[in-house]
C-alpha cells in the first residue's frame, strides 16, 4: 500500500523516488496523480517527505486536481538552460532534473527511477544527470522495485474500485451470453434474423457497446477465441469467424477504470450448443484443477508453489506442463495467476520472489489447457482478494457452465 | 516514410535500430508492426536488412499477423541465461538481447534504442549489455531520431488513415452541435426534457458514444472545457458543469484508430446563443490570425518562422504572447501547431529543428488566445497536409463558426 513506502524505500536502501511521464497509462505516475490530465510531469518523494508532483504550466490546474503537492517546472526556466548546454536537449533536460532535484533537497543518494516513456529519450538524460550530480546513485530497480512492492497489497478503496470492475464485467459477460443465445443456430452456427451468420466481430462490438455504456474501459480489448484460436492463449480472436456450435469459446475479459485506472481479469470457456466429448474432457480437466486449487487456497500461500502443484495436478490428468517443456504449445503452457491492479500484470507473479498471496493481494487463479492442433483449448478464471484477516474473497460470481444452451432454428 | 529508414540511418551513423515494447501504446513498435496484439517483444534492423520481430510463443500468431520476418524468444532459453547469473533479471534480460543481437549479426556498431517501456526496467538492462558488448554503442537519439525522422513524412496510406478519422472527427462533432442545439435554454443554461440542467458530462458520455460507434477511440478523453477552463490550454473541462450560455466553449477532439493507430486533431471555439462583446473580439482575433496564417501556408515553410509570424500577429492586436514571456497564462501561450500521426505530438514542431512543412507532412495550425481571469478562451485548429507537390489540404471540413444559435424555452 501507499503507506508501506517510506519503510520499502528504507529497506530498499532508496533515498529517493523519481518518477516521469505522464499521468495516463504510465501506473507508477498514476498511483500518485491519480486520474488527471498531466501529459508531462515529474514526481520526485525523498525518504520521509511529502511527493512534489512538477507540471507544465499549461497543465497546472489539472497537476492541483491530485491533490499534491505541485511546483511549476518553468520556474526552472528550461530554455535558459537549453541556451547554457549549446541546445543539446538530452543535457538541458538533466539540468532541468538537477534544478528539480535541488529544489526537492535532494543532492545525493541512491534513487529510484520509474516511468512509462520513450527510452530513447530518457537513456542519455539520465547518463548526463548521472555526471552533473556524482553523488547520485541512479537505480533501475528492474521487475521488484519500491513502487512495485508497495502496489502488492491493496487498501479499502483500491480494493473497492477493483471489485465495482468485477461487477461491470459480471454484467457485461452475463449480456453477451444472453445475446449469443438470443440467436438461434442453422447449419451448425449462430445465424442473425436476416439469416447471415453472426460474426465474432458483431459480438466485439456489442461487448465494446456496453462496456462504454458502464462508463468503463476496454483498452486492449479482449480475448473471444473461438476453435483452434482457442488454443492459443493469447490469441484475440478472428473478427470475420462465424459462431460455431460445439467448439470452445475463450472469453478473457480485462477491463479497466476509464482514465487507465483499476483492472479487473476474468475468463470463462463457453461451448454453443452442446459440447463434444473432447471438449467436455478438456473442460472438466480445468475445472477440476480450478476447484482444486482455489479451494485450497490460502493466505500467503506461494504462487510459485501452486503453480508447481497446478502442473503435478494437469501431468497427472495427462496433459503436458510449461514445466516440463518451456516451450510446449500444448497442455497446461503459462502460468497460473498474476496480482492485479493498475496494471493488468503486476506483482505477485508465479515466478520470482514476492510471489505471496498475502493479505491485500488481488490477483488471478486461471488454470488451463491448450490443444491448437485439435482446435480447443480452455481457461477459467477468477480475481480474488486475500482480506487483512486472511480470507480469500472471489471479487465477481458468475457460473462455470461450459455449454450455452442454443436453439435450433 | 518508412523507405527513408535507411537513408536516416546512414545519415545519423546509425547500424541498428533496437525497439523493444508492447506493440500497442507504443508507436514506434506499432509502426513497424501494424495493430497487432503482441505484449512483448523486440524488434531488430540492422541497416539494409529487413526488421526481425523477436516474439514471446505466447503471441506467434499475432507476431505472424505483423508480416514481419519473427523469431521465436524462448529459443534462447532465458531461464539457462537466468540461471548462469544467479538469477539477476536484468542481466538475464541483457544476456537474452546479446543473443538476439548476435542472431541478427550485430556483434558492434552504433545501436539506436526505442521503446515506451518501463525505465527502471530498462535502464540497468541496457548498462549491462554495454558493458557485455564493449564494441556496441548503445545511443538514446532523444526527440529527434531515425524513427522520429522518418515519421515525419507519411506514405499515402497513412494519410489516407488519418483523413478517415478526420472524417469521423467531422461527423462526431457535427451530432455534437447538433445534441446541444436540441436543447432549450431556460435561465441562461441548456436543460433536458425533464428541466435540469444539462452538465458537460452528458455531452461527453454522448461524443464517447457516437465515438464507440464509429469504431475508433478516444484513449486521452477530449476538451470540452466551458468559461473559465476554457481560458487554460490544458483544462479538459467540468464535467459537473452546466451548459452557460454566451460563454467560450474550447472543444479540443482528438481521436484515433481503434488498437492504437493514427490520430486526428481538431479544435473548434463555441459560444451558444450569443457571444458577449468580449468573447466575440477574442474569437475575431484568433480567427483573423488563423486564416492569416492558413492563407498564406505553403510546402516546406518553417513551423518555427510562423510561430514568431503568429506572435507578432497578436501582439499587434495587443495581446501578450509566449515569446515575450514564457510563463504568461494569459494571451496566445502556446505554439502554432505540430505534426501528428501514431503519436498526437510529433515531429515537426513549432520548436527545434526538423521544424519544416515539407512535403508528406501532416500537422496542426492552432492559434489561440485565453483569459481565465476573463472566463474566456478560444482556439481554431485544423489539421493540414502537405502533398507531394506542395499542395496544402485541410484534411477535415467543419464550419468556423463561434455562435450556435439555442432557442430558449
Amino acid at each position: 500500500m501507499k503507506t508501506d513506502i517510506d519503510a520499502l524505500m528504507k529497506e530498499n536502501k532508496i533515498d529517493v523516488l523519481f518518477i516521469t511521464g505522464a499521468a495516463s497509462n504510465n501506473p507508477f505516475m498514476y498511483y500518485f496523480t491519480g486520474n488527471v490530465h498531466v501529459g508531462a510531469g515529474e514526481i520526485i518523494k525523498k525518504l520521509g517527505e511529502e511527493p512534489i508532483l512538477f507540471y507544465n504550466p499549461m497543465e497546472r490546474e489539472e497537476a492541483a486536481k491530485s491533490g499534491m503537492k505541485t511546483k511549476n517546472r518553468a520556474e526552472f526556466k528550461f530554455a535558459d538552460i537549453l541556451k547554457s548546454v549549446d541546445g543539446d536537449a538530452q543535457k538541458a533536460t538533466a539540468g532541468l532534473y538537477e534544478k528539480m532535484l535541488g529544489t526537492a533537497g535532494v543532492t545525493g543518494g541512491r534513487m529510484g527511477i520509474y516511468g512509462k516513456v520513450e527510452i530513447g529519450r530518457i537513456y542519455e538524460v539520465l547518463g548526463h544527470l548521472n555526471k552533473n550530480m556524482p553523488e547520485l546513485e541512479i537505480v533501475g530497480e528492474g521487475g521488484v522495485s519500491v513502487l512495485s512492492e508497495a502496489m502488492v497489497t491493496k487498501d479499502e478503496t483500491e480494493v473497492d474500485r477493483i471489485r465495482q470492475m468485477g461487477k461491470v464485467t459480471e454484467e457485461v459477460v452475463g449480456k453477451t451470453a444472453k445475446f449469443l443465445q438470443s440467436h438461434k443456430a442453422k447449419d451448425g452456427v449462430l445465424v442473425k434474423d436476416d439469416g447471415t451468420p453472426l460474426k465474432i466481430k458483431d459480438v466485439k462490438a456489442k461487448i465494446n457497446y456496453w462496456v462504454m455504456e458502464a462508463g468503463v474501459t476496454n483498452p486492449h480489448d479482449c480475448i473471444f477465441a473461438l476453435g483452434r484460436d482457442a488454443g492459443i492463449p493469447h490469441s484475440v480472436g478472428t473478427l470475420d469467424d462465424n459462431l460455431v456450435l460445439g467448439k470452445t469459446i475463450v472469453f478473457d475479459i480485462f477491463l479497466q477504470e476509464a482514465g487507465a485506472g483499476y483492472h479487473y481479469d476474468f475468463t470463462r470457456t463457453w461451448c454453443l450448443g452442446f459440447a463434444p466429448e473432447a471438449e467436455q474432457k478438456m473442460y472438466d480437466d480445468v475445472r477440476t484443477v480450478f476447484d482444486d486449487v482455489m479451494g485450497g487456497l490460502e493466505a500467503n500461500a506461494s504462487l510459485v508453489d501452486l503453480q508447481t502443484y497446478t502442473c503435478e495436478l494437469f501431468e497427472a490428468q495427462g496433459h503436458p506442463t510449461i514445466r516440463q517443456d518451456a516451450t510446449s504449445q500444448e497442455g497446461y503452457v503459462h502460468s497460473l495467476g498474476h496480482g492485479l491492479g493498475l496494471n493488468i500484470h503486476e506483482l505477485p507473479f508465479s515466478r520470482g520472489s514476492n510471489n505471496s498471496l498475502q493479505p491485500g493481494v488481488v490477483a488471478t487463479i486461471e488454470p488451463g489447457l491448450y490443444y491448437p492442433d485439435k482446435d480447443m483449448g480452455c481457461r477459467i478464471e477468477d480475481s480474488i482478494y486475500v482480506h487483512p484477516d486472511g480470507q480469500i474473497e472471489i471479487l465477481a460470481d458468475y457460473p462455470y457452465d461450459l455449454v450455452l444452451p442454443i436453439e435450433e432454428l
